[in-house]
């Protein structure tokens, strides 16, 4: 297998005086007349590794101007150097350019804005930024997977096509492939027979009701899924294509859907902090002061739970002046949200919520007034998770559905799991892109996304 | 934390004698006059487990008459049944009914044919073959993770809404939230800018484009995402929205690449072998004899690499008839795939294709004739991996889109991939639902996707 930096950097010491190959792309060339320094970063780690070269190499003329984002082979030993910052660098032997750069390369060794960095994505990953964010999302993904499945939990595939519009979570995308040229060309009424599914389709809001089939069958389920947002949003936390994790667990109240919500918050930073000490380190020197203090904090602390209701009480007892009044039958509001993370100095569950401003789908207590549903809010992100426990009372479900102006039709297969061995059961949803921001400190949702999509951008 | 079927099966002696509580839902009730049997599965086993209720029970007459799908509480013993199939059972202290079930509940304890399960999608997880489908299908994708996480391959998710269509890969879904109804009723054009990314918009068929970007940060990456066709195909392999995993690894060559997808398929099956042995001991039965045979057989040998050249020399020397004649400019033919796979007794690259058959992207051979592509055919499935070396030289690739009608306007970031440090580089591609098929021998692609979605059907 090829080296890499990452396995040189935890083994360096026995490759003391060895020769070694190495492939890279240069960060930065420090070129003095008899010698000169490459920065190089293979991908693998965050650091670079420093690369000396000497006038006897014969491409050393060539070498003096290697561009910035050269791509190179380097032949040569690794030579230690324990009263340097870095423990090693490598003296070359023979260093070859693969790939030449070019002076215009727009990723300089300098500070470059975020907008700028936005309109060149398909290079931003070369930053110390962003190989440091996209490193932790990808680690992040991993840990959602490794903490399921250490629970035993099933990994379903919700649809992304959907035929369904009924969860209400908020404007659609319509798939087609009809030809709409043609068809605005003359004076028609659509049929949706026509198109490719016989009917009207939609990119999917949520794998919620899904997954609760594949609950009712597997009883722990997760989907791990793109999902998409049609609303003209252009704040820094909205963007049309999201991925959401959607654990659903039968048998389980609300309470249970806290416990394994709160270990997965848990789980998910210490796994994190464990997994990407330099890119975290680098993040809490350079992004938000203060990050890995605020998340180690969220690990040790058990979080808060209190209901809607009391959550109000609260508020309104609270020697603070809102722009918006405290409510028992409405959302709260980013300000109140704030005050109680405060209060509480973490992150706080706030529970039963009326059920005028919640989905068809949470179960309806027992007061007739309020749902089983809950929001995690902590410190600095607001929302992290919503969830709740689902109606699963055939009756009370339809009644619902009814007063909500949700539409059974379509909806026949989720009734039915009411009917079949219905069981008390209860999920959430995660933001993934959200969880990011929050683990990383970025405060654009536009930062932490490969090619985010949102309205008027589609490129790459 | 709630015990489960799949931690008793496990840990059953250390439970004897010992008081349970336990959930799951009833797959079969034999009622006798003065006791009867449930078999109940909560879904974290395979296996159910056969619980005993007498009639000093005093709800025994309800459990007389308990429903096949209903779901229960069961308080009681284990008891350990050495000279039974099973090796344990439990005995009801008290047997509480959550949901009950009803007669017409359509999945009974007998064969159903897979059409109507399809049409029961919302309950087939509940059946033994899609209990074992499901669950390798969710072992297989944590297997994939794993995979590359212990290679630090970095996880990226690749955009599914794009404007690029140049991929060639096949027709594509519209993505628009342009008024389609008003569009309609007057004579007019359409002004994509008024669209939701002021420009027209697709469904993803493929992540390599952006999967090289990152490549070329951090040296070896994939992706695992939902890709999408609109062809209007009714065959048993194809579906309109499919999972890809689709891994680009830079200073890479098509040797390496094809090292990387032996090691994948191999380390997939083992995995799945190891972790799922109920469920592939049931599809090994029940669904293709000899599955297990076959797939530890491919684990155990070394792929075949032959050139397209040479399998066309193979196929034109053959003591064998074909209905398409084996031709060095053209494809293969499903009949010569198997001539090969056959011949060989094993699973076979084929490499090196005529580059006009092939994509713009591939890197063009010293020949000027071929392409560095790798198709893997394996036993029983056809092409399972399709994968090539990438073209990295800027002027070479700028003639191959110009030849093939690629427009580079939209793909000036993929261009600049090589403008800036390109590197020799490659990737595949592997249909994730087809890799299912092929380690669990159904046969219809249908039957391996929680909802698939095919042309005139989008439900669920």
């Amino acid at each position: 297998m090829k080296l890499s930096v990452k396995h040189l950097y935890q083994n360096y010491e026995q490759y003391q005086d060895k020769q070694i190959t190495l492939f890279g792309w240069v960060r930065a060339n420090r070129a003095q007349k008899t010698f000169g320094f490459l920065n190089v970063n293979d991908g693998t780690f965050f650091e670079t590794i420093q690369v000396v070269y000497e006038e006897s190499l014969s491409n050393f003329k060539t070498l003096q101007k290697i561009n910035v984002g050269a791509s190179v082979k380097i032949k040569g030993e690794i030579v230690l150097t324990p009263n340097r910052p870095q423990p090693f660098e490598i003296k070359a032997a023979a260093l070859e350019i693969i790939g030449e750069s070019r002076e215009d390369y727009p990723i300089q060794p300098k500070r470059h804005s975020r907008e700028f960095l936005r309109k060149n994505a398909h290079l931003r990953p070369r930053t110390n930024l962003f190989t440091a964010v996209f490193k932790v999302r990808s680690i992040l993904a991993q840990a959602i997977h490794n903490f399921f499945e250490a629970r035993d939990f099933i990994y379903l595939h919700a649809p992304i096509i959907t035929s369904s519009d009924a969860e209400g979570a908020g404007a659609m995308f319509q798939v087609t492939t009809l030809d709409l040229d043609a068809i605005a060309k003359k004076e028609t009424t659509i049929n949706f027979k026509e198109d490719f599914f016989g009917r009207k389709t939609n990119l999917t809001v949520s794998g919620q009701l899904q997954a609760e089939v594949f609950a009712q069958a597997f009883r722990d389920v997760y989907t791990f899924g793109p999902t998409f947002r049609a609303e003209k949003s252009h704040t820094m936390t909205h963007v049309s294509e999201l991925w959401m994790i959607e654990p659903e667990m039968a048998f389980a109240d609300l309470t249970d859907n806290m416990d394994v919500a709160e270990d997965f918050v848990k789980y998910l930073i210490s796994d994190v902090l464990e997994k990407a000490p330099e890119e975290m380190a680098f993040l809490n020197k350079f992004v938000e002061k203060g990050l890995i203090d605020k998340l180690k904090k969220v690990v040790d602390q058990s979080f808060t739970r209190i209901t809607h209701q009391e959550a109000v009480k609260l508020l309104k007892e609270a020697n603070e002046t809102f722009e918006n009044t405290p409510d028992g039958m409405m959302d709260l509001a980013t300000e109140h949200e704030k005050y109680l993370v405060k209060h509480f100095n973490g992150p706080v569950f706030v529970t039963d919520w009326p059920k005028d401003i919640k989905a068809f789908y949470m179960r309806v207590n027992d007061d007739n007034e309020t749902v089983g549903a809950m929001d995690l809010l902590v410190p600095g992100s607001g929302e992290l998770i919503g969830g709740s426990q689902r109606e699963e009372r055939e009756a009370v479900l339809r009644e619902r559905m009814r007063a909500m102006n949700v539409d059974e039709t379509d909806l026949w297969w989720y009734m039915d799991l009411r009917k079949y061995g219905s069981t008390p059961h209860s999920g959430f949803g995660l933001g993934f892109d959200r969880m990011l921001m929050y683990l990383t400190g970025v405060e654009n949702i536009r930062d932490v996304i490969p090619f985010p999509r949102t309205p008027n951008n589609c490129e790459f």
